[in-house]
């Protein structure tokens, strides 16, 4: 196994040398490019490289599908700031405000159908099982999405909603990459079903360790300002817990989120938070669903060394402060 | 062989059967079920089922992947909407009007990827040559839609740049539609290949003749107003090669373009196409493509009778008067 930071350079390397269309379609390849030249962690495709090794395959038959699981993420990122009315992304103006909305959406929709290429770079006698993990991937995240849009205009969410949103929205691309990545490495059907569990508990523990952060964060490690979600009504784990909780501190929650967005509003609703104890149960929570990934790790037929990579790996996703 | 009014029934009621999530999950799918059930032609799937029969095998087993090819459709014209801002098809509020943009763009994603899981409901060895086929018909349709795009921006097209544009978004989805459904049908790959020739020719000459009908065409036969093409200075056959007739007349075409979109525009622009013998020139145009399609028909192995059927769908399609 290598470290995650080789496995991001061959990622970056092989990012650099596709070879897309350019003269006169660059008015659509263009922008394709411009999205997976954003930079980032590459989590997702180091996962795919990753599951190659760790079950015995080299990860260099892995490079083109992780490059596919990669583009698969940008294209969700692409459509969703559309959705979103984005304007900046990684310090950079996003596709539609650097081109325009009609370029994000046809060059969002090349970048899905470049993925599901990418991704089918397999050998024969596994092309079946990658591509229905990646289709039924995608709905979920799809599913995901919707449901985070619903929510901004329903009532109450419970807290099994709020989980099944972010287990689509954040833990199934997860949960895919490093699956697809056994499956090249020719894991059983069970360890390539753990390793997806793994990778879907690691995506709802570093979700919620986000929302913690973008509450009780630090805003120069978090790297960004500190209270967007409250500014933003937007309803996290924090908030849906709170709620749960019900009684009279959950109807002051609602009413704190009717304050104008300001500096009042983040600091009342922060302290409502913590009245509810839920500074604490939101570590916990993050520490529960680490614990069922490193669980569904542990039940895998890897070696120790194979699983502390993976370990490690989780451990620097859900422990980031960033 | 079956009538294609049969094999129509047939999608129609596959159609129907789709069993799409509901619940809360109905504001993603129920637009994707709303945009399948417009109706039309079903010519695309029609000709998936056709190939798979005319190669010896069932259509019943190609009628997943030709829902898929329907869906696939379904899906540019969704999006397509969205681009152009169009408010109705067929008679009904288009995707983004009935509900929101931000809907017609995830639903119309997740269309995609339904597409590409129905059209790899094949048998595992002919997986590979059919996803290949769909991911790069895929990729040729958003080139075609591309340059349809930049072409309203940019000055003269030349012919050989128009039929590049619509060999991309409209000949290649009938290519692959009747293409893949030859792979079912266990073609060769050469008759796999004829008849991906014959389904882009036909889309070829089925886009002259909708051209020359917009502007020459019986008004309540065609079942639109004849001249929109004029009106929205759209780039279409007949302005193309008038462009490279060259000379006066063809500048005295650019003149016109700039009358004030109405009745006065549309006679101006219709005398200009006649005196630069454009009516006669498309219809050989139409002709040319539409012997072409039949060339490549019958090069392959297929008996006189299927040939026939195809020969009657591509009549209907090209020789219709709406």
């Amino acid at each position: 196994m290598k470290t995650t930071a080789e496995y991001g350079t061959e990622i970056e390397s092989a990012l650099r040398s596709l070879d897309l269309p350019g003269g006169k379609l660059s008015t659509l390849y263009g922008p394709v490019a411009y999205g997976l030249s954003a930079g980032g962690k590459r989590i997702r495709p180091v996962l795919t490289l990753m599951g190659a090794d760790a079950f015995g395959k080299s990860h260099a038959e892995a490079i083109i599908p992780a490059i596919g699981i990669e583009t698969f993420h940008n294209f969700t990122l692409l459509h969703d700031d559309v959705m979103d009315k984005s304007d900046m992304r990684r310090g950079r103006p996003t596709v539609h405000k650097k081109y325009d909305e009609n370029t994000a959406i046809l060059s969002g929709d090349t970048m899905l159908t470049l993925a599901t290429k990418y991704v089918s770079a397999v050998e024969d006698d596994k092309l079946r099982k990658v591509m229905d993990t990646f289709n039924d991937m995608a709905l979920r995240v799809y599913e995901g999405q919707r449901l985070d849009m619903d929510f901004e205009t329903s009532g109450d969410i419970s807290v099994a909603e709020y989980l099944e949103m972010i287990e689509g929205k954040t833990g199934a691309l997860l949960g895919a990459a490093v699956k697809i990545g056994a499956i090249i490495g020719n894991a059983s059907d069970k360890d390539a079903e753990l390793m997806y569990e793994f990778g879907v508990m690691t995506g709802l523990a570093f979700q919620i360790q986000d929302d913690w952060l973008d509450t009780f964060g630090d805003s120069t490690t978090f790297g960004k300002p500190i209270g967007g979600d409250i500014l933003n009504a937007k309803k996290t784990y924090l908030y849906v817990a709170a709620l749960a909780e019900g009684g009279q501190t959950a109807e002051a929650l609602k009413t704190a989120f009717n304050i104008p967005a300001g500096d009042m509003r983040i600091k009342t609703v922060t302290r409502l938070y913590e009245k509810l104890g839920m500074k604490d149960k939101c570590s916990k929570a993050v520490g529960y669903y680490s614990a069922q990934a490193l669980k569904a790790l542990n039940a895998t037929s890897l070696g120790e060394q194979e699983k502390d990579a993976f370990r490690k790996l989780a451990e620097k996703l859900i422990g980031r402060k960033k």
